[in-house]
Parts: C-alpha cells; structure tokens; sequence
C-alpha cells in the first residue's frame, strides 16, 4: 500500500539456481534492482569491479564502515563483504525492490535493522535434485560437492528464519512465484503501518468528535 | 507444500464487509469451509441454529470446554462463545482451509495455540468509506454508528498481529486476493515444516555418507 520498495533477501542452497533466479527476475520485471556487494577479497579470473563485487581495498572498506556507508557487513576468512547503504536506499526510495543475494548471516542482520524486509530461501525441490545439479556441473570434485552438500545442511538449520520458501523446478514458475510474494508481502502490517496510522489517527478523530 | 488445509482467522471492522468476503470466497473457490461459532446467547429473531451460530445451554457448552471440545472460547457480557474442534479438525484433514470470522482475541488465542493459523484482518479502503457504509445501511442510530467507529478505534490497535491487511473496496478483487494470499502461505516455513523437515533430513545422510 506505501510506495517504497521492498528489500528482499535471497539465500539458497549452493546449486538451488538463485542466480539464475535473480537474473530472470530482473530481465521480467521492471520494478527490481540488484544490490552489488563490496569485498575486499582479489577477483578471481574473469570477475569483473561492479558486476560480481566492487572490489576495494581493506583501508577503502574500513572508512566506509565507520561512515555507516554500509547496511551490513561481515569479515569471512579474512575478507570483508559488506552491502553499500547508498545504491540500496536510493532504489528504495524510488520504488524499486532491492535484492540482496547473501547468506544467512548477513540475512539475518538484515532482518533485525530492517523488520520490513523480506526473506525469500530457495530450494531446488529435493535433495536428490540438488546432488544432481551440483554433479552435473561437470566441474567440481566429488569432496567439493560432499563439502557443499555437508554446508547445505549446516545452511538447512536456518530456514524458518526466512518469511517464504520457494522451491525452483521450473525457472519461470520460480520467477512469477518470487514476484507473486513480494507483491502480497505489502500486505503484512510490518510494511504497511503508513496506512494502519492513517486508519488509526482518522478513527480517533471520529471518536473524539462522537464524544463531544 | 503440505496437503493439510489451513486455519484462517478472518477479523475486521464492523462494516468492513468480512460477512460478504466470506460467503463469496466459500461460493468461488472449492477448498474453503467455514467454522460456525457455538455460543449460550439466546438466538436473536431471523437467527438460526446452524447458520449464524449453534446455540446450546450454559451447562452443555461447560461440559464440552471440560472435554476440551473448543479449539478457543472466551466469555462475553455473561455469555460463552467458541469454536467447536471436532468440525475444524476433520475439514483440515480433508484438505479444506477452515475459516473462522472471530475478532482479535479469539485471533490472538489461536495464533498462539496454532501458529501455523493465517490472521486476516480486513478493512475498507478508508475511515471515510466505513462511516459511510454504516450510515448507508440506514437502519443504525447515529449513536450507534459512533459506538462502532469508536470500537474500530480500539480494534485498530490490534492490526499488528495479523499476517495481512486485505483492503475491501471491490469484493471480487479482495476475495481473490485472500485466495491468493491462503495460497502463498503454504510458502512460509511455519506451513512447511514436513518438506523442511524431509530436506534436513536427506541432506544430513548425504553429509553422514561423505564423512565414512
């Protein structure tokens, strides 16, 4: 019922296809826009500054900290990661709903600053489905794809932290089911309280008027 | 994800029309039913047994609270009013999501015995509107129109709890919208627990077999 956009969070097992999710989502729709996160970390071969990360360095990362430039961040092996507050607030503003694509860490510092976002966890829709898609990369080693299946269990123990699961079978049911749900979630009080106060302030007029 | 229909408390302002959103969306939409409220109050004249309520004595409604026979119930100006399980209970089982039209402490005793309920609260588009379709029943004493604005003061202190705020100003619009919204619910993990609990599961063998 208000204006503003929503900031959604997107998490996801390693292999549940969230990316593809987010790519999608942003080619469908008009009225999303995809928060870039900073790092400290060196690019890997082929990433490029503002289109995986920003990459910056650790002095750049720390005076942004202490200007509050950032929504959250987190040091993970040594790196820093982190949200730029600007980008995300700016879109907001102007109507757009901001995806963050992060773990369930930064998901949940996110939820406690910002009780109005929404937390989307996508799931491929079993595990035999996630095993095949993680082998059928071709790419990886069998202990990388034990690894990754062993931090999906470790990730599976947050999910009822997260306002919806979305299940990815099908990219475009996906997709719409995604759009779907952040259109009903402004109607959850929590991002609707400018018309609740506007419903309250006009009831207590007319019952102070009937008092008189 | 689950096959068990869901609990929904529908809740609103006098006037806000959650009667006729009821009655449409049971006559639209197949999977719906609709909990009638047992109550010890006399029937009023038109009102009858089965329809607007089931209406029983004093000594009969104690004894069923003994058996625990009520999902919830609570005692108004000397009169009891609840919700029969037995009714409630056998419609999820066969899939149907069970309505009940109760106002916001039955909701609140729900919610917390059932958190899996999904808490609706429906309102007019404005204050505006909701005086005026008090007013144009033309049956009501403007002191009696005062006295249920004055009451939609107090109930809109407990909006908050509700999952959704649905706006009634077209009522084919609002009934798809609360089907739409019973529909995503089954998205939150609290209405996910058995796929949940099954990912967990699965995941956990496969981080079991990676470690042997």
């Amino acid at each position: 019922m208000e204006k503003k956009g929503i900031l959604i969070v997107l998490s996801g097992f390693s292999g549940a296809g969230k990316g593809t999710v987010v790519k999608r989502l942003l080619q469908k729709y008009d009225e999303y826009a995809l928060s870039i996160s900073m790092t400290t970390r060196a690019p890997r071969p082929g990433e490029k500054d503002g289109v995986e990360y920003f990459f910056t360095t650790r002095e750049k990362f720390e005076e942004i900290i202490v200007r509050n430039g950032l929504i959250e961040y987190a040091l993970y092996c040594g790196n820093y990661y982190g949200t730029p507050r600007e980008y995300v607030e700016e879109k907001l503003s102007a109507g757009k709903n901001v995806i963050l694509e992060i773990e369930i860490q930064g998901a949940l510092k996110i939820k406690e600053k910002f009780p109005e976002s929404l937390l989307i966890f996508v799931t491929p829709p079993s595990v035999m489905e996630l095993k095949r898609r993680l082998e059928g990369r071709g790419t990886e080693e069998p202990e990388v794809i034990a690894r990754r299946l062993a931090r999906a269990a470790e990730e599976s123990e947050g999910i009822n932290a997260y306002d919806y699961i979305v299940v990815n079978d099908d990219l475009e049911v996906c997709v719409d089911e995604v759009h779907r749900l952040v259109d009903e979630a402004r109607r959850a009080p929590v991002r609707s309280q400018e018309f609740i106060g506007k419903i309250r302030e006009e009831l207590k007029g007319f019952a102070k008027g009937a008092d008189s």
